[in-house]
């Protein structure tokens, strides 16, 4: 039902100029610049836009219209809207803003009215008072700004559903930046018809996303027993990782100066998050962190965690922060500490954390973790690779893009360091091999993998 | 006392070599580039290292030696430190490993013998089984790491302390890439003579340290008061940043393979940190966030914060992060309202968090902080400006940059997104004021500057 949205033929962009810098010129450029269908700009003011052929009104284009972008002013978009209708059209996206965020009497009336002419002509609405949809795949991109102020990332599996279009872009242009791949993002705004249920079912469908991100302030009144629902059978196939703005009393009034959003009770939505089996960021870097770990690892059976390291003190730190979060770190057993010890110096410590020391090299690594991975008692390996010793040059984290897929459990990396190591990460990173500097943060990530392995099904409790 | 160990007119190198990737030859290499006193290889193989002329030991060398780098076999350790204590040494880091770390008897009694002669001869001993020092200022530098695995900081006013020579590598290599100054590191391995309370006092009188890290596993046995009464002392100078490892009972367990170090019962060393007015790190990202803060900002009288965006989302998310950490996020009070609404567009939201929206520009911002700063009620300003925005150009930057000076007051800035992102954190950091891409590590990092801020007695409780 959604498809419309994500994969036009054509799409209308009403209010497009050549007016430099405005939103319905920037707009025009990024079609122009990605998307495969057609692009009819509209604008009673002028003939031709950037090349392209330029129409009065929606009614006046001559094929068949997918999608209508709307960014002209608000009393002026239920006229547009009436028009799409008449053509035919079933889905818009109104960027323009000056409906109900504004507070003022007339603002409510305008999306009220909006409201009943997509109920009349059956016109699925994105926004208004968005940035709406960046498509990757298929090239739609209504976020109005240019590739100077927001890169654009390569084509991915991660799909991200914002209220804050702000964020939505800062993200993208992040993400961009730090090579991770995206598929689809969505700016809702106001959210007076598509809201995060009809878009997390979509996805849940969508071949192209293997894994959703949602940054909520709140859910419409009286969705949530159905979001719950919704998102559980989601789950089932994909990951969501949440991030609930809007926590504090203080933060719920802050959320309703930004979107009218009723933030609601955080205790309730917590519950909810757990209930319906979304995994819950807590911070920035969380959002980050726990995607690209549940979008590249395969699930864990259990929870006990072997570490190998070349620095003790990151060995130590990494205990910590496992043991806090509820993994269990085996004494290493018996006949795998006879075996290592066969092959490692005596200086090494067999015990895990297994410390290989400053003078291990890519071969000790590889020799320990060709006796780790196989067993069946090793549920994940966390490998701490500090790249300042003269021994590492690179082969182990070859071996490890091999050991991934041969063993397939999931594998972390540590690396805290410069250049070498902002290479070796971007290398690790490209494979599908999770990289962190922090100890505390790759342990969490893990804790996300293993909570989502619960809700599969694939581990115990 | 201990400055010999780090501004020496000469040091001896004892095990310096010709060998390629050996450390006697990286230590000669390293203090070659930076060292501006004078340098004497010894080693009784050899006539002349690297350009120097080389001595069969240190009683050889015909002038006064300040200090001794010793890279020799554990079992020549003793007879190499009585060379020194006859010439009249006073300071020593033994690089070498193979003491009581190693488990064994032999390196007990190694270790015990190599304390005996640094009492006979009055020398005092960084080590065995470390790192050693770099100290940016002097140019003594025992961390025997090519440049090419360890980049070099610049020189600067953080000085830390590892327990961990790994990780103060890594640290090292890590801040040099961020372009985070440095002043001296060190990392004392064994700990058989200098020890955290040696190396925080010397710290204390350094002009060229303004602010201190440590990586503590373990105090030494009985140390525990008198490190808290020296630590205070400290503390009424320049704040010690502390990441206690060996938190949870696996921790202290593998901390005691790494170290042999008591990591003891964390409960009380948390009260010890908390009744020295130590600032606890409690993650690496910590470590880094809390000291470029601490660093860089005046203190605060007040727990009553600002937030300045254009981005309504990051405004709640911080409102969350902030309020969760115990902040005071004012409701604007009439009289700054009244003036905002009068230079502000009907669109922005003037309550505290004050958004300006996506059409801000840096005048816009510039207006407000104007306004905001010089306010005898707020306390600390956080700006949030993502520069996907068109109307973010660099002059905000600059104003804050300024106005740092003006005003006195903690000022830190979120900025989220890619190239143009990383450029103005870079000014911004390199001009004293801390960037986040996190609003959760922004709110944790001005705690720390509040509570250390009520340590000096500055801010109420």
């Amino acid at each position: 039902m959604l498809d419309k949205f994500f994969n036009p033929k054509s799409v209308a962009i009403v209010g497009a100029t050549i007016k430099e810098g405005k939103v319905g010129r920037v707009i025009v450029e990024n079609f122009k610049k990605r998307f495969k269908g057609k692009i009819y700009p509209v604008n009673p003011k002028y003939k031709e836009v950037l090349g392209l052929k330029c129409y009065p009104s929606v009614k006046d284009i001559p094929e068949p219209i997918d999608l209508v972008v709307i960014v002209v002013p608000a009393p002026v978009v239920p006229q547009v809207l009436r028009d799409a209708g008449e053509k035919g059209v079933k889905a818009a996206i109104i960027i323009s803003g000056g409906f109900r965020e504004t507070g003022t009497e007339e603002g409510k009336q305008l999306e009220d009215e909006i409201k009943r002419i997509s109920m009349e002509y059956g016109i699925r609405i994105i926004g208004p008072n968005c940035l709406g949809i960046y498509d990757n795949w298929s090239g739609v991109d209504t976020f109005f700004l240019p590739d100077e102020k927001m890169m654009r990332p390569k084509k991915g599996y991660i799909s991200f559903i914002s209220q804050s279009g702000a964020f939505a872009s800062a993200l993208l242009d992040w993400m961009a930046y730090r090579n991770i791949g995206v598929s689809r993002a969505i700016s809702y705004g106001n959210k007076i018809d598509v809201d995060d249920i009809d878009l997390i079912e979509y996805l849940r469908e969508d071949e192209k996303t293997k894994l959703i991100i949602m940054y909520l302030e709140g859910l419409k009144p009286g969705r949530g027993r159905l979001f719950i629902d919704k998102a559980r059978k989601v789950v089932e196939k994909k990951p969501i990782v949440i991030y609930k703005a809007g926590k504090t009393a203080r933060g719920s009034m802050a959320a309703a100066s930004h979107t009218a959003a009723l933030a609601g009770n955080y205790q309730l939505y917590r519950a909810a998050i757990k209930q319906a089996g979304l995994i819950e960021a807590s911070s920035f870097d969380e959002i980050m962190d726990l995607s690209k770990t549940l979008l590249t690892q395969p699930l864990m059976k259990g929870r006990r965690v072997y570490v190998v390291t070349d620095a003790g003190g990151v060995g130590v730190m990494l205990t910590d922060a496992l043991a806090s979060e509820g993994f269990e770190l085996p004494r290493t057993p018996e006949n795998l500490r006879s075996e290592l010890k066969k092959v490692l110096p005596p200086h090494c410590i067999v015990e895990n954390p297994i410390d290989l020391t400053g003078d291990a090299d890519d071969e000790r690594y590889i020799t320990v973790l060709e006796k780790l991975l196989p067993r069946d008692d090793v549920d994940a390996v966390i490998v701490v690779a500090l790249p300042q010793i003269p021994g590492i040059k690179g082969k182990l984290f070859e071996y490890l893009v091999e050991a991934k897929k041969k063993y397939n459990k999931p594998i972390l990396i540590i690396i805290i360091g410069s250049k070498e190591a902002e290479k070796f990460k971007a290398y690790l990173e490209d494979k599908g091999i999770p990289v962190f500097e922090s100890p505390e943060r790759a342990a969490r990530a893990l804790k996300a993998l293993y909570t989502y392995s619960i809700i599969r099904g694939v581990a115990q409790k």
